[in-house]
């Protein structure tokens, strides 16, 4: 397109990753998969090769249930990364000339993230483990700066899509389970009065007749997330 | 990695698909390319193919000004496009086949999205031309699903970061040019008195000692977009 003579033109071999995150006992966890040969002992993002035809999106479902057992519903692209520099370790290309039984040097791989609200999600006979984000040391190719990326892009789109954080919680919750939602996902303490007035002022967050049963401490009041209400209300936003 | 037998795995060329955003006289154009053949005479997004080992935010930049002129800088990834079913139209492939002299028929497409502030951004000589929006009609390949989507981008974006808003607008700028800005971003009619006073809180639009000279109204007041003020207000956002 561009006159000739022209360079070679990429033909790549493609893949996605997924970048799924989970809230638990106030620890924000990253699913990650074992990859366990006679040589490696290490961990990466769920992911793997897309089919000839398959839908990008179509095969980011496939391949984490396959992996994992877990059938999430809102995996979102978050951004592609081209195969040229996705690793320089050897280890890569010989666990992947290995699992594959083929040789492949270039893979361009589409990344996914979502957000899950129990670490039941995975099935346990599976190479899924759900790892501390705060734990973990270096991945395979270049799965360190997808999570980073992803990590980044929960975060802008928690600004725009509050409903997001939500995704971490059970249908009720305490406000203490939602002040640990915005800790770990802002990386800030928040106080737990200013807090509870913000929430207050959230209309789309409804309180329920219903406190914690037997439970050490006071026993809080569970809430909702209302979508009706957070809807009227971003729909107000989004129109400005 | 799914045990074996497996279907087929995906390998396809690979290109880049430019969405680039202009506002001049309340008019939002987008930039397009004339695809003029002996059969065809239609219009597509600035894209073509990535070249081996090319990194895709260098191939953007690259194929965006061989075939416009324009260098812009802040090229955005926003998504990528599976090969399999991004255009069922013979015209595509024929013209495909007949640029790159060469059969391909399957192209994952990584799309990008940018906000330039002048139509004189492109070369005149070039095959660029803009087009308003409103106007465009039927697009090659599954272009107007991504110039679609790319405007809903730009538009959750803005929402996030306003900053990009002023990216339409040159240095200095009067609040009718914002107006316009915001009128065909949020698609939306703004009261001019009510739009005044929302400009007053934006703490980053700055007054400017200067006014409009030669004009036959009365003359406006110039803008400036503060950058400093707004890295100040949204870190306090960011941070909240």
């Amino acid at each position: 397109m561009q006159g000739t003579p022209q360079p070679a033109l990429a033909i790549n071999h493609i893949s996605v990753d997924c970048v799924v995150f989970c809230i638990e006992n106030d620890e924000l966890y990253v699913l990650l998969v074992k990859r366990d040969t006679n040589e490696l002992h290490d961990m990466k993002l769920p992911g793997g090769m897309v089919y000839k035809e398959e839908i990008l999106d179509v095969a980011a479902q496939r391949i984490l249930k396959d992996l994992t057992g877990a059938s999430v519903d809102s995996l979102r692209q978050f951004r592609s990364y081209s195969a040229k520099g996705r690793t320089n370790d050897p280890r890569d290309t010989h666990w992947l000339s290995h699992t594959l039984n083929t040789d492949i040097d270039s893979i361009l791989t589409v990344a996914y993230f979502s957000v899950v609200n129990t670490k039941r999600t995975i099935n346990k006979e599976s190479s899924g483990i759900w790892v501390p984000l705060k734990s973990i040391g270096e991945l395979a190719f270049d799965h360190n700066r997808i999570l980073q990326d992803g990590f980044n892009h929960l975060q802008r789109i928690a600004t725009v899509e509050p409903s997001i954080l939500f995704e971490f919680l059970p249908r009720k919750f305490v406000i203490s389970q939602l002040r640990a939602v915005y800790s770990l996902i802002y990386d800030k303490e928040f106080d737990v009065r200013n807090f509870h007035k913000q929430v207050n002022q959230m209309a789309w967050v409804k309180p329920l007749e219903e406190r914690q049963k037997n439970v050490s401490h006071r026993a809080a009041r569970y809430y909702k997330f209302d979508k009706v209400a957070y809807k009227r209300f971003f729909k107000f936003v989004a129109n400005w």
